[in-house]
C-alpha cells in the first residue's frame, strides 16, 4: 500500500515537526516507505479527510490523523512487522511517556529556539508561526530568545526522569527502541533541525540516547534535512501547489 | 507459599513507606496474602538476605529486595494470577513512570509533610528520620514545613503529566490498574497516612484517581492505618523483638 505523510516543512524543505517525527521513525521501525508532502501552516485546513493537524497519513485509501492514533493503526495494519507497542498493555504507560514529552519537554523546549525556528520558515509561515507561538509563549520570540540560557538549565533539570530511566535500560521502551522512544527522540530532533543552540550537553546520557536514535535505520534521523525529502516531495506534489 | 513483607511503620503501627505500598498493592493485585513485619529505621541492617532497605519480601524460602524486582518476581512466581506487567515490553515505559515518581513526585513530596511524618515515628526513629531527611532536604524539617504552602502549588503543577494521562485513560496502566498505578498511588498513600495537609485539591483528576485506587481490593488502601497490621504483626513478630 502506498503511504503518504503530510507534514510541515521549513523554507528549505526540512521536515521538523516533532509530532511528524514520531511517525517518521515509526514508519521506518515497521520498514515502511512513504512519500512526504509539504504542508504550509496556512494550509492545514486543506488536509485530506478533514484533518486539521499534522501528521496526517494516507495509507491506501484510508486517511488517519493524530500521531498516537497513527501508531496504533500502523500496528493494526501491519501486525507481521516489528510492533511499535509490544502488547496492548504497553499503551498505558506509553501514554504517560507521551504526556511527559508533550508537557515537560515540548512545551519548555519551544521558547529555547522559537526565534531560530521562525527564521527557518517561509515568509508566509513566519507570520503564522510568530502570531501563534507568541500567544502560546506569552512573550515575543525575541524575549523568549533572550531568556534561553537561563531556561535551558531549568529544562535540563526537568528532564531528569529520562536520565534516570536510561540508567536502567538502553531505551525508553526497554531493551530495544519502540514508540516511547520515537515520542521522545522526535522532540530533540525538532530542536536539532531548527537551531544550533545546544539543548543537551555532550556528557548527558540523554544526549547519548538521542545520538543512538539518530543512528537508527541507517542514520534516518541524522541524515534528515533540506536534501532528504524535497525530491520525494517533488514527485508527490505539495498541498499548496 | 507463606509471604512475609518487611516494612517501616509509624509509632502506632501504620505502614507508610511508599516503596512498600507499591508491593502491598501488587500483592493484593495478585490475590496474595502476606504477613507484615515492622522494621525500625535503625534495624534496616538486620533484614534477611543481607538486604538493607524495605520492602524486603520472604516468599517461601526466597528473599527478595527492591520494589521493582519484587514485582517482577511476583509475576514470575505466579504467572497464573493477574499480571502486574501485561507483557515484558510493558516494563520499558513502566520504568519511565517509576523514574518520574521517584524524582518528580516523591522527592518534592517529602518536604511538604516531613515534619508531620517525623512526629508520627517512634522516639528512636525520629532521631534517624530527622538526621537523614534534613540532610536530603538541605533544610530543617521546620524550614521545610514553613515553605509547604508555596511548594505544594509547585508540586501540583509539576505532576501535570499524570493529569494529562488520566484524560486519555482511567489508569496509568491503561484501562485497568497495574504496576504503573501502584508505583504512583503509593506516593499519595504515603502522604495520606502521615499528614492531614492537603496535597491535592478535590477537583483534581489526580485526586479522583487516588480515590479510585484507595477503593481497590475492598478498600485495601483506604482501610490502612494503625489497626490494619498490628494484629498480623503480633503474629509475625517484629524484627527488633
Amino acid at each position: 500500500m502506498a503511504i503518504t505523510l503530510y507534514e510541515l516543512a521549513a523554507a528549505d524543505g526540512t521536515r521538523f515537526s516533532p509530532y511528524c517525527w514520531r511517525i517518521r521513525w515509526s514508519l521506518r521501525h515497521k520498514g515502511l516507505d512513504f512519500q512526504s508532502v509539504e504542508v504550509r501552516f496556512d494550509d492545514l485546513h486543506k488536509l485530506p479527510g478533514g484533518n486539521k493537524s499534522v501528521p496526517t497519513v494516507e495509507i491506501g485509501d484510508r486517511i488517519v490523523g493524530e500521531s498516537w492514533h497513527i501508531a496504533e493503526v500502523l500496528d493494526e495494519l501491519y501486525p507481521d512487522r516489528p510492533p511499535l507497542f509490544g502488547c496492548p498493555e504497553v499503551k498505558g504507560p506509553a501514554r504517560f511517556v507521551e504526556s511527559f514529552f508533550d508537557k515537560v519537554v515540548n512545551a519548555p523546549l519551544l521558547p529555547l529556539f522559537a526565534a531560530d525556528a521562525c527564521a527557518r520558515m517561509t515568509r508566509q509561515d513566519q507570520v503564522y508561526f510568530r502570531r501563534t507561538r507568541e500567544h502560546t509563549l506569552k512573550a515575543t520570540l525575541e524575549e523568549a530568545h533572550a531568556g534561553r540560557d537561563e531556561n535551558v538549565a531549568k529544562f535540563r533539570t526537568a528532564i531528569h526522569p529520562i536520565r534516570l530511566t536510561l540508567r536502567k535500560q538502553p531505551w525508553l521502551s526497554g531493551s530495544a527502541p519502540g514508540y516511547a522512544d520515537y515520542i521522545g527522540l522526535a522532540s530533540f530532533q525538532w530542536a536539532r533541525l531548527l537551531t544550533d543552540f545546544r539543548i543537551l550537553t555532550d556528557d548527558d546520557p540523554v544526549h547519548d540516547w538521542v545520538e543512538r536514535g539518530l543512528d537508527l535505520f541507517d542514520g534516518f534521523g541524522r541524515n534528515a534535512g533540506p536534501a532528504a525529502d524535497r525530491p520525494r516531495q517533488a514527485d508527490a506534489g505539495s498541498l499548496s501547489a
